[in-house]
């Protein structure tokens, strides 16, 4: 009960925190704690839109929007310090957020990553400026996930070296375009490329929407997407084209082109794997909304703890009310997400850095630009699913105040609920992340390996069945026992990980040998598909888990001051152990975990939590929002509270 | 993969679910059909509220408005149709629903509850017509879930007859009131009563806000809360109190009353009992909440499942793309929630019916009257957390299409997000249920039973540590084997509910023990609440999955169709085999199930999963919500899209 009895300094854990791009981390913090900044509530959308403009144009104007730009067009060169400074901008207002990444990263990035230099000189400096605003025109009404199947066309006519670009049904519209309702002039159409009759894929052409007064082109249909449960000072809008036609070199040529004869060429063979090279390039969006769904989450945490340690209800008797955090139901809501958003900073961190290292580099091995591409699958997938829980949770913790909008929960729930969705709807991500993980399973082994088999034993003999499953079992019971009242092995980083290894491995290698068992069966690929969905889906969410830990734990090991490293592990203990026990039916299902073990594993967590509860201040603190980005009067910090 | 290809009749499962109220709800369904109620996006605050004053006025105009009413005041004397017909106005917009509530339910509900005849003869007709709009102005900055501490006074000044109600600080102004920032006239404001000079604890007293000219009384001074995450046709409130007075009859005096000498009586004489027995009379706030969340769910669940079923993509090869609906991680998305609104549904009906018989009564033995309160305080939280998550699910499941207002999750969302905390905070609302089944507990057993003791062994040797724990383990791991491939036996109604009510038997006595050994080791008894508190609330959860299932099963039993009993056992099972899927692990570690028969609950789970599928369309249509109440474009029945 006494509070912050551990202490450390938050300004030590805030520069581990922002690590190697502390730089551009600050410069945004500091120009968004400008009053012009200030978090807005229920403004008109019309004019929503507009102070969302001004702040893009104010962040372009201290050069802050494309640091993954070549310095020739106004960037810096360095693709870490974009998600970095994406990151710190998703402390703020997340329209202003998403308004930046469709311009600067979507748009830029399209131009930046699939054009060529005719592109870049033509439009780089203008979009990182936004003296030129850009769309991203991927998505249809009719096919979102399933990108390789868009029905848009642009169709070569030789004649006049030009393409002609078609919407040919109502659902093969543009959808839910950011940008594209008032801003944007110019869009990165994505269409089904056709040369001499022959459909090459889907490639991406620039098609200019309105010209400098703001005039809607010539056979361009914009409507308005209108009103959405969140992000408003966004401009979506749906675009139609009929018979639209752009000049041969509106073709953003990277990976296909088509020359002055009308011949195509490009540098992949096959039509799957250059749309699976274009899409990969794109990564950054996926490693961008994974930052800001944990950004978004520290958001909500911070205001939630400090709520928490305020806010007195109850007592042992009257008039000696208690911090509604001391309450142990109140810590186990809080405290387990602090700990997984830690966790995620850190993988995140080195998602950054696998990202920087492999957009440095033109000639990065296939196999390291595939497994970025998996990694931010699962990692995007993860941020955003924890910051919509955590954010509901944290908006729950703080009762009816945190049902005002003033105090930020309501911006903050419905402006990230469509992380979960775009930039890839999560499930299919997760699928995408166990696609990549059994392939590599099944190349590893050759054929399918007969470890994780335990749980196939139909038709054995019942004392087979007990000998195998339950040996192990048994071991480890009394091994429970005689350990027992001394929890102090759950804390051993090298037995956490094998747990989430040896979780991972089993359930990777009995959805691999279902897959095959399926096949062997002789049932069609596409129901194999549908009856081991799940289970793959599982085996992303297990990869991920550890991923998480890994990363948390070489933090840990990293981190050279004493008093941050041993806060540091308690969060890590926390987020390791806190997983372990929400999974623990997987562990005893399969005699890895017993009964009595998977209590103490309960007895730690609430330990845990409670020691977490005794720094919680600190550790909120250690995210560095600044109170004027935070906004919400419940969710200052205690100088700003006590300046209030 | 056949679509339907379970058939049954909707329209006669929706008269099963209508049930004795039907006529009321069929009443509301027609009203809310008309035009004038279709849904609305983005209507500025001020007009908004407006808007759904005059849909309440429409109602009132209609009767429908306060059937709980006796039938002089323009009711109908009918508890039950009342809370049916707020389950049919949950359907439409939920500011309307919100500004229902607090009208007819909280302010009326205060005024017929806790007032006698001279308060009904003045107010009651004029609130049922909406003459009279009043607020029910209980809950203070300060003090949300103790509202036993509120702060604000009410003291006698006998030589004026009158009570001078204060407000003494400023955390003790009344917040978050609805009707308070524009409509109401009245109050029902809670306050500690002080007579001559002694505090008798809270009261309800009925103050005049505004007058007929809508000036507000001298004294009071009332801010508006501004904007909220949802339900901005509500006008919420602050209210502060400087000296204004009230006439003594201004006191709802049914449990307490000022005489004209100045002198207190009641008819029940602890100040504590009184308190709760004034709250237990408006236990009808939490059954209709419980209600109204179950109907959003239903909604939700209406436009996802309709849209799962259209929506197609991806395939087996192009060209032949299949509903999204036939993915496994869909049905397991959308399916489950859909057998436990289902659930809720019928345990809803049984509460109504308990509370409908328990308000005709005005002797009802107090026990009935506690255990109604109990039920009530579990199924609006459990009711309240299944509508944030179905609805978040099913926005998920409609991916952007989802996140348009126009298909109505963005309302959805945010309206019911403070379900979970109004009328009181769920997991208080937890606590208390649990604190009245520990109580019977400690009741029925005089000292504790040594039943569940299992889980305390320590210090015990090895040996019986095993032999205890694992010859029922290993028993129940052989006859899995035996039966293998036979999973019928999960299918088994008592069956099912030996595992609920041994789940719930086992937690309530181990929490039970660990109160009993926490003050048996001399520790202050806030600290062993503080310590245990986790744990009460599984036992609330454990009994309220128990609640669930026996309302279900004995509606299943109930049916006299065959076809609708096949159908509504098939979902019983699923509710009954996910809940104890996802709660697997308790079952495991307490040496209930083995490992390999939770194995068999997730196959089934998915089994069950895929049958509910084959007939979803059916079962969202026998919820009966009108198109014209959905409104979502994606969520029209057939016949209201192949219109469109």
């Amino acid at each position: 009960m006494t509070p912050e009895s551990r202490t450390f300094d938050p300004a030590g854990l805030l520069r581990v925190l922002d690590g190697r791009y502390a730089d551009v981390r600050q410069e945004i913090r500091a120009v968004m704690r400008r009053p012009e900044f200030a978090p807005v509530v229920a403004l008109p959308t019309a004019e929503y839109r507009e102070r969302v403009l001004g702040w893009a144009r104010a962040l372009a104007a201290e050069g802050l929007t494309a640091p993954g730009f070549p310095e020739r067009y106004g960037g810096r060169g360095d693709p870490g310090a974009n998600v970095a400074g994406f990151e710190s901008v998703a402390f703020g207002d997340l329209s202003l957020l998403v308004k930046f990444g469709v311009q600067f990263g979507l748009w830029g990035g399209a131009v930046q990553q699939l054009g060529t230099e005719r592109h870049h000189e033509r439009y780089l400096r203008a979009t990182a400026s936004l003296q030129l605003a850009g769309c991203f025109a991927m998505t249809e009404a009719g096919h979102g996930s399933d990108a390789q199947e868009l029905q848009t066309t642009a169709t070569y006519d030789p004649a006049a070296g030009e393409f002609v670009i078609v919407t040919p049904a109502d659902e093969a519209r543009k959808e839910y375009i950011g940008n594209a309702a008032c801003h944007g002039r110019m869009a990165a159409v994505f269409a089904q490329l056709i040369v001499a009759g022959e459909n090459h894929g889907v490639h991406c052409l620039v098609v200019e929407l309105r010209d400098e007064q703001g005039t809607v082109g010539e056979g361009i249909r914009i409507e308005d997407c209108g009103e959405k449960m969140g992000l408003n000072g966004v401009d979506n809008g749906r675009i139609w084209f009929e018979h639209v036609r752009v000049p041969r070199e509106a073709l953003l040529n990277r990976y296909g082109d088509v020359d002055a004869d009308g011949v195509y060429s490009s540098p992949i063979e096959s039509a799957g794997r250059r749309f699976f090279t274009m899409l990969g390039t794109l990564v950054q969006g996926r490693v961008c909304i994974s930052g800001a769904s944990v950004s978004a989450a520290k958001t909500a945490l911070t205001i939630a703890v400090r709520y928490g340690l305020r806010r007195r209800q109850f007592g042992p008797e009257p008039g000696h009310e208690v911090p509604i955090l001391d309450y142990r139901t109140h810590q186990r809501r809080l405290m387990p997400p602090l700990a997984t958003s830690y966790a995620l900073h850190f993988a995140q961190a080195e998602l950054v850095d696998r990202f920087d290292a492999v957009m440095r580099r033109d000639d990065a091995p296939e196999r390291e630009r595939r497994e970025l591409e998996s990694l931010a699958a699962g990692m995007k997938a993860t941020a955003s699913w924890h910051a919509a829980h955590t954010i509901q949770t944290c908006r729950e913790c703080c009762g009816g105040a945190g049902y005002m909008s003033v105090n930020r929960f309501a911006a903050l729930r419905a402006d990230t609920d469509i992380f979960t969705t775009f930039e890839g709807d999560n499930t299919v991500l997760m699928m995408l992340l166990a696609k990549g993980l059994l392939t590599d399973y099944a190349a590893d082994f050759g054929e399918l390996n007969p470890v994780g088999t335990v749980t196939f034993v139909a038709g054995q003999a019942v004392e087979t069945v007990i000998e195998r499953l339950f040996a192990r079992q048994i071991v480890q019971v009394i091994g429970d026992f005689v350990s027992r009242g001394d929890d102090d092995d759950l804390l051993e980083p090298d037995d956490q990980l094998d747990l989430f290894r040896w979780r991972e491995g089993h359930i990777t290698a009995s959805a691999a040998q279902r897959f095959k068992r399926g096949l062997d069966d002789g049932h069609e690929p596409f129901e194999v598909f549908r009856a081991v969905q799940n289970h793959a889906v599982s085996v992303a969410h297990a990869h991920m888990a550890t991923v998480l830990l890994e990363s948390f734990q070489r933090a840990v090991a990293g981190c050279q001051d004493e008093d941050l490293r041993d806060v540091l592990k308690l969060l890590c203990d926390l987020y390791a152990l806190a997983d372990l026990e929400s999974d623990r039916a997987f562990f005893m299902e399969h005699g890895r975990l017993a009964g009595p073990r998977c209590k103490a594993l309960t007895r730690e967590v609430n330990r845990l939590c409670n020691e977490a509860r005794l720094c919680a201040g600190a550790l909120v603190d250690a995210f560095g929002i600044p109170d004027e980005v935070i906004g919400a009067p419940i969710g200052l910090s205690d100088a700003g509270a006590a300046a209030d």
